[in-house]
């Protein structure tokens, strides 16, 4: 659209949301032309709920978790488990285990993982708070719910290791075939998790 | 996340991206973290943005194109050839049209197809005002830029019946094998009009 047949700020909305995750140039035009069309239904209540968004959306000073409220809503929930704290990379891995799970521990959300490549170092990562909240009496278990990735992996070590201290016991997520998968699509290292970690019938 | 880990306000904003096209709830829902993890560098300026889209995008009055002036910049464009309307159902058939061909013509944008099953009848469409567009003297062509679905053909069909009127040329565009396409993975109707418009080389 860079031949100026639109005004400066419909292509300006079409920019910003093609850098949304899922949407490139072609479907944020198409988003663009939606937005336009149902103006009244779509596009007013969007605009709003981004302002709102915008102004109340806040970052839980415990957990790291994202929130209109501040500690967040799980961590006031008075009936989660707090002897359990899940630590996580992004609060869409929460979110993703929130709906998997019925589990209702607490969580901790690191904010990234370390990367030498990226200059991502501890200090960069909620790390400090962690080891911190789990020297408190209560907690009895660390689940490190990182991603099967080198760097989520390099993250969980060093976790790991920096809470050496405090008297938790430290778990991470099981590897094994994903239910509802298939033996001949998947990778040679999860096949040997799978197998390696058999369990009995 | 209907188990109430969010606050309403992020909810709503995930419910709302959602209904854009291109965005499922799965990808609604990465959306609005990646818009709340770059709070600054992108929700703001896409609130912005909605909120102005939100206020000045108007209907071109002439041709049925959406921009932020009315008439719309390409009706308003002194170089544009206006002795040919290209018709399209939607605005982003003209943006297509307009990324592909140099030629710079005028466009009357009809808002939709004629559906029986829809309950949309001409009077729904922006149909009389192109009869009247093509009564002036400078037209010389209407061209029928309309989808080659069923609602696409009996629209260009009722179309080009009220324009008998006028004294134009109405064309449509060429049916045949898209460029890069394999003839093996095209639809015999395709082929047959690609085969019977076949050209010499």
């Amino acid at each position: 659209m860079s031949r100026g047949i639109v005004g400066p700020e419909i292509e300006r909305l079409i920019q910003l949301l093609a850098r949304l995750p899922g949407l490139g140039p072609r479907s944020a035009r198409r988003a663009t032309l939606q937005l336009i069309k149902k103006k009244d239904l779509l596009l007013a209540p969007l605009a709003a709920a981004m302002a709102e968004a915008l102004e109340k959306v806040v970052v839980c000073r415990v957990c790291g978790n994202v929130d209109t409220v501040d500690p967040c809503t799980i961590c006031r929930d008075p009936e989660r488990d707090r002897s359990v704290i899940c630590v996580v990379e992004e609060v869409g891995d929460l979110w993703a285990l929130e709906r998997a799970t019925p589990i209702r521990c607490s969580y901790h959300v690191l904010g990234g993982t370390l990367s030498a490549l990226d200059g991502v170092g501890p200090s960069d990562l909620n790390i400090a708070s962690l080891v911190e909240r789990a020297m408190a009496p209560e907690v009895r278990e660390v689940v490190l719910a990182l991603n099967a990735t080198v760097d989520g992996q390099t993250t969980a070590h060093y976790v790991s290791e920096r809470l050496e201290g405090a008297s938790v016991e430290i778990t991470r997520l099981a590897h094994g075939v994903p239910v509802g998968g298939e033996l001949d699509y998947l990778d040679e290292g999860t096949l040997a998790a799978a197998f390696k970690a058999r369990r009995q019938l």
